[in-house]
């Protein structure tokens, strides 16, 4: 009921196949040293395009069936790990998504997420490129646990932490791509750090679970991103971080069977009240 | 647009009536200190007497039109704030409740919250007294801004949280009654209070809203009540948190013009995706 998560951290390359490669030498090491759920940065492929609306940028997206997906898949199996990869994704009706796949340690494709809260910000203008996910909130019964993924913005969404959770999660992974505007104010930047950190922290409280965030560092263009990677356990402690401006394969050991104790000293799932949150579901 | 709020955190005495005493004695002290919306722990009028069943406690319950809530409307009015009183409920047809009630900073009654998830743990059997609320999550509006309250063990549910915000609440209030069991072990001890504050303070950033909670102090019986009674900006910033054995009047201003500002850089309303929340009403 032990596992341990390796979580790759990594600055961005213009050019995707470099990043591939790089990944792909980062997933075996991490393996190497006893990771067996490895999760990749959102779009880990490709610097973050999003910081400008650019169409030449759809050439970047591939099917879950293309190559990236292809060769993932082999060092899965060669490495009998679990592997989290986000993809831009082109799905087979043509609309873009921001997606990852899950990979068992066997290393089939078990399915894919695709992010459903966009953001469209300065510097994040996602809705041009990513159409908002339609497949719900799918938790994936892997060979070492049962695993939930959301992409970035989810991570402020208490209600997607909660679906995944009552699907049955014992980790939610968040690959995330955040970081400072370059002309950030230093305090306002660490007031940002500390907000994601802490509504993240909340939702491994909330639901009783591990939550596994891992972001991408260095610069690229006015972004500087804040790496900080990190695993927090049920209570909501941080058991590992990565810096804010380094590459890092980040490990730290899950002990699934603590869920369930957690869960019974603090049973929220008993008394949640399902028939009077109407208002969560309504349109408002 | 800038509210004073005052946290009345004390420990309590065996009799009610002091209790209700002391509670006015420090209300008109708060007000005087700036405070324009104050709020009292949960159940601040007895003991935690949830540590044990026994059915004389019914006795302690009260009417919200009973002496206790037509007392502390007068101070209301008297020294014009907004006045946030838990009550021991006994409801018009014999039900028991673990509420608070509103009044207007013109002493008026404007309503009622009753406790929706109840616990029900060693030393905290409120399932034997408390009938769960029936009356959803209100938003109370006051001269001094828009209220939501919680209670207690509604602190650890993200959909209380969220509902009262999408009502429009720009504080929520928590009174609470939260202890270490004496015998804990001190990390445990530090552990839970811990995942207290930050379960609370993750409500805070994902709804961009302030946080307020108010806790007894003091060893009652089996318990040692843990104060540490705070208030929490919409970043999540802890800006006053008060001891966690002592007596305190805790004030904090919170800048409700700060909302809107935060809720516009940080647009989470704008992509909440109601129509795919439908696991969080269903039956499971």
């Amino acid at each position: 009921m032990k596992v341990t998560v390796g979580l790759i951290q990594m600055t961005s390359l213009e050019d995707p196949a470099k990043n591939l490669q790089k990944a792909i030498a980062k997933i075996r090491r991490a393996a190497n040293r006893g990771a067996r759920v490895i999760c990749l940065q959102e779009l880990f492929r490709t610097r973050y395009f999003c910081q400008s609306r650019n169409r030449r940028f759809f050439d970047l997206a591939e099917s879950i069936s293309g190559p990236t997906i292809k060769v993932l898949s082999m060092i899965a199996r060669e490495k009998k790990v679990v592997l989290i990869a986000p993809l831009f994704e082109q799905s087979p009706n043509g609309a873009y998504h921001n997606s990852a796949v899950v990979m068992d340690a066997d290393g089939v494709p078990m399915g894919i997420y695709r992010k459903t809260h966009i953001p469209d910000e300065p510097r994040y203008y996602e809705k041009f490129y990513f159409k908002p996910g339609n497949l719900g909130f799918p938790v994936f019964k892997t060979r070492y646990g049962r695993f939930g993924v959301l992409i970035c913005w989810d991570q402020w969404f208490p209600e997607a932490a909660r679906i995944a959770a009552l699907k049955g999660a014992e980790i939610l992974f968040y690959p995330a791509a955040i970081g400072w505007y370059q002309a950030e104010p230093r305090q306002l930047a660490e007031s940002e750090l500390q907000k994601w950190e802490i509504v993240q922290r909340g939702h491994a409280v909330a639901n009783a679970l591990y939550v596994a965030s891992v972001n991408r560092v260095g610069r690229e263009g006015q972004l500087v991103f804040w790496g900080n990677s990190f695993v927090a356990d049920p209570s909501g402690n941080v058991i590992a971080r990565a810096t804010r401006n380094k590459e890092q394969i980040l490990l730290a050991e899950c002990d699934l069977s603590q869920l369930k104790k957690v869960r019974q000293a603090w049973p929220f799932f008993r008394d949640r009240r399902p028939g009077i949150y109407q208002t969560l579901t309504g349109k408002r």
